[in-house]
């Protein structure tokens, strides 16, 4: 049987400044070419730990139930939601932009009844709003807001809700998709019991993992269920006695995304984690002053902008979209536009992990400013 | 802050002759290391494209819905079952084995009712038993079954099912997970209205990604359900529109995977499928020739052995899993052991997708004959 023949495709070379995935460092590389080992190899089980003790370092919890889902984000943010909330269960979701949007959408595909509480995009939630639903819906099973909202480049406090929400037998779910790893978490300090984020962001690697964290009153939480969790992939369950000492088969993960997992964590290990906080914030600082000098205007609420994300007004004179096309095709950098609305009005520019270096805040900046 | 140092992992040199993942092409390597680029760079959606007419002549099939999941094996199954089904709903699943017992699991979880049709361990289901619980319920979604159950190594018949399936409004589910790529499946000449699969057996790739296709039939059954599709990941509405000529984003699929998916799927064109099909039916018919010459018994029904993965019972003298252990410690070869109680009985071996050759029989053999 001859079938139609199909060339080799070499992707071209782009400096990733989107809402990710960004550029890998080298030894991201090096790990994805290691040789392939199985899914039960002894081998495998202590690089499995070592993941598991990395990812609480990153997310600042000391919480045994800590572990990447086979997925992307939005695997992760389902099996937060999935293992949590069962048909008919209240959960209250802070809403400011598209993936506060989306918890919503997964919340009510599992038969929960969603409490809304909406804000301008571009600027945070204010917390009191938040306390006062859950006083209105103490039978909330959880309370639920986006850490670093990716959509408009806004950061969320996390303290006080936290606080507040701990007094209580409510859960508080944080997305910490593009946080994680770029911003403290602090998963324990902030009182957070279910987290979730993704790979491809400001851990540095590839997308198609993602890490989540389970605290205690979460899990009796689910200890407690009356149905069974509708999924088996992402059953934390089953995915716990298979991350945990039994190493009881549940999926065939992939090894290799394993090691490069490992790979990325070591990485910021090795820089630390106080000192790629300040990378990410010194490099965010230096874009959002350089985009302001072109004539740019902030989009996100001052005192609360994501150091990893920055979302920017160009001249009213711009073209949006256009530059954006300009910029992939005669330039080969990428930079992302909105959501929804604000698709042709903003631009969301990432500077996440091996890409939050002032170098690429040069490159970016020097061509703007032929188009500015 | 100064953590505790990682020391860089490289993993050993395995010869994967298990269950799968097997190991990869040069040029699977060669793909992974491609520079990264965006989920939305018009760059990827020629590839996109590409994967879902490759996938289209590997499944045997016309169908506009065919395409990957971003998730394992166990994912793909999920999503054919969470799209098919509604609570309430019965499915009639045949199962001899660890997978077919999955479906059943997956099904339970999702609220369906499942009419079980059991089969002994080892031997292929009589199709005309399937047929009658068809009769008996008429009014199952599905029939679901495993085309190649990688537990007992047996190769289940289709077309006659599929056949009678057709008949009805019932709809013909099967698991290609351990099959696709190495085996003829022919979704559309046997009828099959929804079938999943892997990226880590016979198609070649690593894990992480499960192609899946749907039918006309199985997308007006979807197109007429009372309940929404519980999973927001997992939803075919949802992800045809991101596959689709929409692009409409749904989830930050891994650009790099899908660019190796696309060489594994153009390594499978160059040779084409009926090659590929013979070899991996002639290494495997080689393995058993010698596997019965070293004493071994063969494990599955004669006339349904799968050639891509042999399930074998030692002389009787043979500790099962203690070889096991020294073919991985001190030859670098993996094998598989069964699942439940066949786990100290059978080895299972695999000859997948690269490893489909014969310089991989005499490696094992030439090993295993100093120890039966």
């Amino acid at each position: 049987m001859k079938e139609k023949r199909y060339a080799e495709f070499l992707p071209p070379t782009r400096l990733l400044l989107g809402p990710g995935p960004a550029n890998i460092h080298p030894r991201i590389f090096q790990a994805l070419c290691a040789p392939v080992i199985g899914y039960a190899d002894p081998e495998l089980f202590p690089v499995m730990d070592e993941i598991q003790e990395m990812l609480r370092i990153v997310f600042g919890t000391q919480n045994p139930v800590t572990f990447p889902i086979s997925g992307t984000g939005s695997a992760g943010m389902e099996a937060c939601l999935v293992n949590v909330l069962e048909p008919g269960d209240s959960v209250i979701v802070g809403i400011t932009g598209y993936f506060g949007d989306r918890i919503k959408q997964v919340a009510e595909r599992l038969g929960a009844k969603v409490v809304e509480v909406r804000g301008e995009a571009g600027t945070i939630l204010d917390p009191q709003r938040l306390m006062e639903a859950l006083q209105r819906h103490p039978e909330a099973k959880a309370v639920a807001i986006v850490h670093a909202e990716t959509s408009t480049g806004v950061q969320q406090p996390l303290e006080e809700i936290g606080a507040a929400v701990a007094k209580t037998g409510t859960l508080y779910l944080v997305d910490c998709v593009t946080s994680l790893g770029g911003l403290p978490v602090r998963v324990d300090r902030n009182q957070i019991d279910v987290a979730f984020s993704c790979s491809q962001k400001c851990l540095g690697m590839l997308s198609g993992l993602s890490p989540v964290t389970f605290s205690a009153k979460a899990m009796d939480v689910l200890k407690h269920r009356k149905t069974p969790v509708s999924s088996f992939y992402l059953s934390i369950d089953l995915l716990k006695e298979y991350w945990g000492e039994k190493r009881i088969y549940h999926h065939t993960l992939s090894t290799t995304y394993i090691c490069a997992l490992r790979e990325a964590l070591r990485i910021i290990m090795e820089e630390g984690l106080e000192q790629r906080f300040k990378r990410h914030q010194e490099v965010g600082d230096l874009l959002k002053l350089r985009l302001q000098k072109l004539g740019c205007t902030l989009f996100a609420q001052e005192g609360y902008r994501l150091p990893m994300l920055t979302s920017v007004l160009p001249p009213s004179h711009i073209d949006v979209l256009n530059i954006r096309g300009e910029l992939l095709q005669k330039h080969n950098i990428e930079i992302g536009v909105g959501f929804g609305e604000l698709k042709s009005k903003i631009w969301r520019i990432g500077l996440m992990g091996y890409n939050a270096r002032r170098t690429c805040v040069e490159q970016l900046c020097g061509i703007l400013e032929d188009y500015l």
